[in-house]
């Protein structure tokens, strides 16, 4: 039965019964997480090989002859620039490939085009008053962080089915040339889950900003992190914007966090070789380079891109069973109410909750006081403000399946008693 | 006979002797490298065994119960912490350990003040019109690099025999608000050699600068980096700050990048408690935080400070002889002539010859044709401007002992046709 059919007082027992029911699970002193995007430790172990793959027996030369031990090589070891090409959908000269943090290179990024401009010719964008980023929401609070902590106006944009709204995009682009990025996660959407339809990455790559130093930061960073055999496919945006002559308005972005080590993986970024050079002008100013014995560790142990893509499988394989767990609580135990939504993705890190509107906070609220710890209501939204007070980002990955069933019961209980209370207001 | 006690036509014959002899270098076709302050095979083959300190098989918590190979720690690992508080000379909670390049974090502490401010509530230095720089040089040509690239007026400090000339700084610091940093590399200055004296090290505790956001970066690159069993000793000047309450104006840099190996080291960075908590929450929107696992492999493989001491002495072994070369031959050929300077270093990595007034371009340059490549001339000034073009940075570690020998004839020739053209013009 729907809750919000529910007669008064069946309403009433209803929430009673939550009640007595959340007051039990708070009674046994929990402490389980589902805040953030992070690998379990039986996914970390998947990787153990790869502190061995560079050893002191091992050749430390690039093809290239270079010594990975030394200084230089700014822009990365060829090889792992072409592993990262492949994964990126772009040529291996318009790689960089980093350190251990592709946030890193995103931040860097907006701070590089602040300070410079986006080309050496335009303006850097600190001689603005203000500019404005366009934050499809839900969305990633790290990246929303950035423009806070920088003082970037952040607009929403909602997400929906296929991607961020366009009409909206386009036409805000178009108008203000103040508005000078926007960040994207096109493939497995973090939170929402899904991924970019051909149409949607099509407008994107044709978009026409009045800022000619307008930039799409396009994080792909869950491109091959399937967790079905049905993935999604996401088109190369490279491929459309070169079509359009327009390669130089994006920034794309990914890294090996979430398939070696979250810390000590690799990241890379993409873009135009215009775009590239300019880059690597400044950042020889930044840095000696990045670290190339992790980068040559890398390389070792997966063998190039279709070794990464194989490797996939076994985190499919630990990580798959965990979202089931969400799902299935979330169809057993709130479908039949009728007091949310969710997406099932293919992939990714996240399922997406919405509860009924203004339940999202007490449901966090409710999870803590239980001993589970979510994401921060709002934190999917820039500012931490969701408008609707609706979206829950569960992230499935860490728990341990049991610890997950626990926290799932208690999810659905404080789902249940939130809205009993909204409803019975 | 010095050079310019000569006849004309001794002059003319000296002359003559030393181009045909240049000459013949010069059809050896020689490919040698003497520009870059860049570790030789040798010793990075010391620290082999640092690729093998964490393996599959290792515990991979840190102290505190962290999995190193997971997301977190913003700050780096505990005992890496107190390896480098060692080194830095100052406390656990004073330190951050992070990635792979003190040069980085010395550019992101620039770059973050020049957003922020040093503290919140100062303004941030991107709000003045022009902000200025002290630049004691000769000196480091990547310190000048930042300061160039981020359009800060640099202004050039003469370096003494103890340390830049502290009667300028102390009288420039209190007049002009804009002044907001200067570079020091205080413990064999790159490239001069010198150790700050402890009445120099104390007048800089002592600073009061007009500018209360002014910050001293302290790049400590070559604490421990001792060629001689009579090392120099810097006095600690976190402590004489303390002791003037006066710990907020520094930043201490260091990193083991010429200790292990120069592209996959671990960088660090020391500053007061005040400054580490306002740093780390700038940091904590940049980056998901340093290489944890390159943290573990250090201490593993040194075992904390005294080890890193320890193993210093073996790269002492291999560079000593070389830098013997260099000044051997400095004493046997040019001493004589009088047509050039030096400091006979204790530690670090350059020996810094100053030729005659106007003839470092001609030297470098001969050299170049010769197939002996320095750093430019000029280089170690701000702005690439050596107003007396005299300073040229000799860099012995790369080359091989055979290699430098020669590199050093042809040097030493290079500055006696250059000082003969001179003298004779």
């Amino acid at each position: 039965m729907l809750l919000n059919e529910m007669s008064k007082d069946e309403l009433l027992n209803f929430k009673n019964s939550q009640q007595q029911k959340y007051d039990e699970y708070k009674s046994m002193g929990l402490s389980l997480n589902m805040a953030r995007g992070k690998p379990c430790t039986e996914q970390l172990d998947l990787t153990l090989g790869l502190l061995d793959a560079v050893h002191s027996e091992s050749s430390l030369l690039a093809s290239d002859g270079t010594d990975v031990r030394n200084y230089g090589v700014l822009d990365g070891l060829p090889k792992a620039k072409v592993m990262f090409s492949q994964m990126l959908g772009v040529e291996p000269d318009e790689v960089i490939v980093g350190g251990n943090s592709s946030l890193n290179m995103m931040y860097d990024s907006v701070v590089r085009n602040i300070l410079f401009g986006t080309d050496g010719e335009s303006k850097p964008w600190k001689e603005y008053d203000r500019i404005k980023w366009l934050c499809p929401s839900p969305g990633y609070d790290r990246h929303f962080a950035i423009c806070e902590s920088l003082g970037i106006e952040m607009i929403t944009v909602p997400m929906l089915s296929d991607g961020p709204d366009m009409d909206m995009i386009e036409r805000l682009v178009s108008e203000d040339e103040t508005i000078k990025g926007i960040w994207c996660v096109p493939m497995y959407s973090n939170p929402t889950g899904i991924t970019y339809s051909d149409e949607v990455v099509k407008r994107f790559a044709a978009l026409s900003p009045k800022a000619s130093d307008f930039r799409i930061f396009w994080d792909n960073a869950y491109c091959i992190h399937h967790l079905t055999d049905t993935p999604d496919k996401l088109l190369n945006i490279m491929d459309e914007l070169k079509k359009n002559g327009k390669e130089d308005m994006i920034y794309i972005f990914a890294s090996t966090s979430k398939i070696s080590f979250p810390g000590a993986g690799v990241a890379a970024m993409a873009a135009s070789k215009k775009n590239i050079k300019y880059i690597l002008s400044k950042m020889t100013v930044q840095t000696i380079g990045p670290d190339k014995i992790n980068q040559l560790r890398h390389y070792k142990f997966f063998g190039g891109y279709d070794g990464l893509v194989e490797h996939m499988k076994k985190h499919t394989a630990v990580i798959a069973p965990r979202f089931k767990v969400v799902i299935d609580a979330l169809e057993k135990e709130i479908a039949p109410l009728g007091i949310g939504t969710w997406h099932n993705p293919n992939g990714g890190y996240f399922v997406s909750f919405n509860s009924l509107n203004g339940c999202a906070k007490r449901i966090v609220s409710l999870c803590k006081e239980a001993g589970v710890i979510l994401t921060s209501a709002g934190a999917t939204y820039p500012y931490g403000n969701d408008p609707d007070d609706k979206n829950i980002r569960i992230a499935p990955t860490y728990p341990s399946l049991d610890e997950l069933k626990t926290a799932m019961e208690i999810f659905v209980t404080a789902v249940k008693l939130a809205s009993a209370e909204k409803l019975s207001d």
